[in-house]
């Protein structure tokens, strides 16, 4: 009986290639009935950090699901391939930070299997496009109903590989971030939760200034784009609620030159309670 | 029960973040069984213009369905959400005219609503993104089989946005006509309906003279581009029989400076009956 | 009752208009219930050589299917749209080569149909969309159940086009090659089977002297990337079993200025037996 009915997929594979629909064949032979839905496969090649970002904000508006991530420049090395259970979801892809954040927010690993059983990859011989020769395959038996377990060895959920928590200091009216990921239109999000803002002066009717590699710019912190007018940069809580930057009808990350890692200090100034 | 087997999903959110994704898993957790169809996420930013001839041309060849579209440069603003019935389908957006040509083309609106009832939303508390809290969800909920009334209060369908109807004058052997839009391969659609081309002159055979912001051209109109050379500028009717010009094996709007909005006089000169 | 439960499609429609969420629409009016796998849409337009390779390599990972493939320069012209059995599925597409090489890796033509019978076609009366008029509808009834012979006219296997086999020649340690394709990573795919390379001595801990064009240059041979540094270049075996040049982390075919069609000479030294 199938345990999963949905299985989502998030690569840097692109869509030039027949990479993406070789592995929907894949799983729709092992699992005919699977419904496949693709998040994105256009994460920058290799960027591990932008693909957990992504993930880890996709995955909350999803059903439980098999969540396979392939964004992995160690193919082909050490690197572990992992299947960890969290939250009700099984996240399948490499052991290298890329599932961390998502499965953090799935309530945090619950037990993590090291895909060591053969059985249940693809019999290819080939030792570089795992997304079809592990991953999938893997991930399709899994949601099709083989149990957690036979996926391979157990692995100790503290030894999974995670990335580096992205700076977040609250002081006062002053919060130290960083930028944790610029989407295509351009918005920044920084690494201070929604939740935190009010504690940081940052409410809808306060004034915020941004500084950052010696540049320093006062904006509005508003509640949506149409507070201000266009072309002007604004400071929201978005639409994963996080604290980020935008700019109205624009691309503020290209605007202010900001990008994943740059970090900033936000001081707020009147606002409400 | 459900009422629709088949959502459609048309928006500029482009295919390198999460955002159709994500709409898709919440389509899918409140209508597990619904056929989504992606017409296309590659609309230009907040080009209304462009996103209403895609899905007024794409529409016709569905089933009935809830159409989903989401080009919303207003989305914060005070503009309405709303869901339309026409032609046995039901289509949900921003009603600031994005609907309106492919509500026009399934024969008019007979209903709509404001998508005022809560409800049916997602509970995020997020003000920035409508296709996900507002658009998707209730869409799949009608899908599913929610009555159309309960989305909302009734709106006035003249009350509903229209976008300008592109210019089209016949005058002899003349046509005066706009470009409606431009495709992906460079061929430019005009405002001119295939089957009014016959009474301007415009048959297979005929000669064109397209006179356009002080450029003139003659090119043959014909049935279709294997009738010219390849690298001859052709005049034809499209696979949605609108009156068009093309490149054989190349791209018309960028070799004439062609773009939506363009007005353009067509003069036949030959043809037969 | 349905024949197939799957159709595979590819094109060089790209991602920017409706053409492909079109042709969706149009199968799943005729069968509802079938599973549309989106190969790749962004085959360099009128590229069949590439598109012929993509298709090729991705069809053994798919279950038995209807494979719809559309590059098609010569639409509008005399060129015949086909339906070609093979292998337990059918491939239905323009009669330009297209196929040829998928047909051949799945073991060869064994019927093969011309796509006369306008009852299967959609009727639209349009000579430019194929995709949606003929190749998709017509795909879609044979996977729902209409038998093959029902498509029209019986051609001769013989009489289908196919592209021109790529140069292999193996001499002792040399083998005389050719780019086959490239794909969206830089990978540089050549016209020598995997299974033949130990025959040309190319096996793991070999060296390969490349030249090409007045240029040579000699890089390892190896099982993954891994086995090589960051910026490296290296020969290996890729995941379709086809020799092929690479770079870790890098793009090799612009880094070395290769694409489909350079002829280049391999000649190895070193390695096991």
């Amino acid at each position: 009986m199938a345990r999963f009915h949905c299985l989502t997929f998030l690569t840097d594979y692109g869509l030039e290639d027949a990479f993406v629909g070789v592995c929907h064949g894949v799983a729709s032979q092992i699992a005919p009935d699977l419904r496949i839905i693709d998040i994105t496969h256009l994460i920058p090649l290799g960027d591990i950090r932008r693909g957990a970002a992504v993930l880890a904000q996709a995955v909350p508006y999803f059903p439980p699901a098999v969540h396979v991530a392939v964004v992995d420049p160690g193919v082909g090395t050490a690197r572990r391939a992992i299947a960890v259970e969290a939250g009700g979801s099984v996240f399948v892809g490499p052991d290298n930070g890329l599932l961390s954040a998502a499965v953090t927010a799935a309530g945090g690993a619950a037990r993590a299997f090291s895909l060591t059983n053969t059985a249940l990859w693809l019999d290819t011989g080939a030792a570089t496009f795992h997304g079809r020769d592990i991953f999938m395959p893997v991930a399709a038996r899994l949601a099709a109903g083989v149990p957690l377990d036979d996926a391979g060895d157990p692995v100790e959920v503290t030894s999974l590989v995670s990335l580096p928590r992205p700076e977040c200091r609250l002081a006062g009216n002053m919060a130290h971030v960083e930028v944790v990921t610029v989407d295509g239109f351009g918005n920044v999000q920084l690494s201070l939760p929604g939740a935190d803002a009010p504690r940081a002066g940052l409410t809808p009717g306060a004034a915020v200034t941004l500084a950052w590699d010696g540049t320093q710019i006062t904006v509005p912190f508003v509640r949506t784009f149409g507070d201000v007018a266009p072309g002007e940069v604004l400071c929201y809580r978005d639409s994963g609620d996080w604290v980020a930057i935008a700019m109205s009808g624009g691309d503020a990350a290209r605007r202010l030159g900001l990008r994943a890692g740059t970090r900033m200090t936000l001081t707020a100034t009147g606002g409400g309670p």
